[in-house]
């Protein structure tokens, strides 16, 4: 069966809340999860949006959304300290460890989530992202520390938030079944039955 | 029991969507319904954002999402010839309705939605407004009609934009339950729980 394609931005709490649901969703029906990190500034680009967080109007009512979503969820939550951020390192991490350990990705993803959005960590630092990594069982610490300064991986990134854009991914989170695009956390239950009824 | 406050633009096709349920949550409930329609590109001048249909990536996403969630629901759907339109004619003529002859709001709102999504007919034009009007059994047409270009129901509606505004509405369809808002077509299901369960 076809992967469920996960695109989101480590910036975006509703990727945050997602990212709880997703495994269980997908397990439930023979799928499995590609979790593709990218840079949604760059779609923002093309939509003439910006963060939730530097919105007017809209960036009040995400605070206020996040917080009951989590109450709702009954899950830790915090707008961290400095928010958005730009999530470039987290997400090379996470593709480095795709390509490297892949049975690793999931662990990897929920601990950058955790970190950012329960501990308040500051995710950017290579030293965080590599703390997170050993937190996990990542073995190859020292290739993933060189991995996250090579030009090979920061030009693999670049590659995969264009091919997201190219998809019309332009929120965060953002899915894919079969080809079908579902945008947004709140739309994990049409997903959800997308996938029992095969489209309507 | 408060109203449940529901806010839109007549150009967005969600809010032709939740048109058709948010009767029938609030019944349930024991609720009644405030039709509240404001022109959403006041709205827009704050965030930064367009009408859908004029915003790239976004605005094939929604086609595609707006075709696929009339499906689901099995209700006739066309995006109209002319999209977006500036709704100024039909929000007026319900303030008019509402203050005049309350017990047609919701079939007047109705037979809008269904005029512009179903039968492609240009809402904008005065003449098509109370035609509408006429089919859904308003009385005085001629005091309508006359309200139409007067400037006291002008500055009603511009007032109504303003406090929208002023309460946070951002986008389209938007509700407060006991001030609580929820935005977008698909969150009324936590609308539902919300009401249900007091809040979490």
């Amino acid at each position: 069966m076809n992967e469920i394609e996960f695109w989101f931005d480590f910036s975006s709490p509703y990727a945050y809340f997602a990212s709880l649901k997703i495994d269980t969703i997908a397990c439930k029906h023979g799928r499995t999860v590609a979790w593709r990190p990218m840079l949604l500034g760059r779609a923002f680009q093309a939509t003439g949006m910006k963060s939730l967080s530097l919105t007017p109007m809209r960036g009040d009512y995400a605070r206020h959304d996040w917080g009951r979503i989590a109450r709702r969820l009954g899950i830790p939550f915090r707008v961290p300290s400095v928010h958005p951020i730009v999530s470039t390192t987290p997400s090379r991490a996470l593709l480095w460890i795709e390509e490297n350990e892949p049975d690793k990705i999931v662990p990897f993803g929920r601990s950058v989530f955790r970190a950012l959005y329960v501990d308040n960590l500051d995710v950017r630092e290579d030293g965080v992202a590599l703390s997170l990594a050993e937190g996990i069982g990542v073995h190859d610490l020292p290739a993933l520390r060189a991995a996250l300064s090579s030009i090979e991986l920061k030009e693999k990134f670049r590659r995969q938030t264009e091919s997201g854009i190219a998809l019309g991914v332009f929120g965060s989170p953002f899915f894919f079944v079969d080809g079908e695009p579902f945008w947004g956390h709140d739309r994990l239950p049409l997903l959800d039955e997308w996938l029992s009824r095969g489209g309507w």
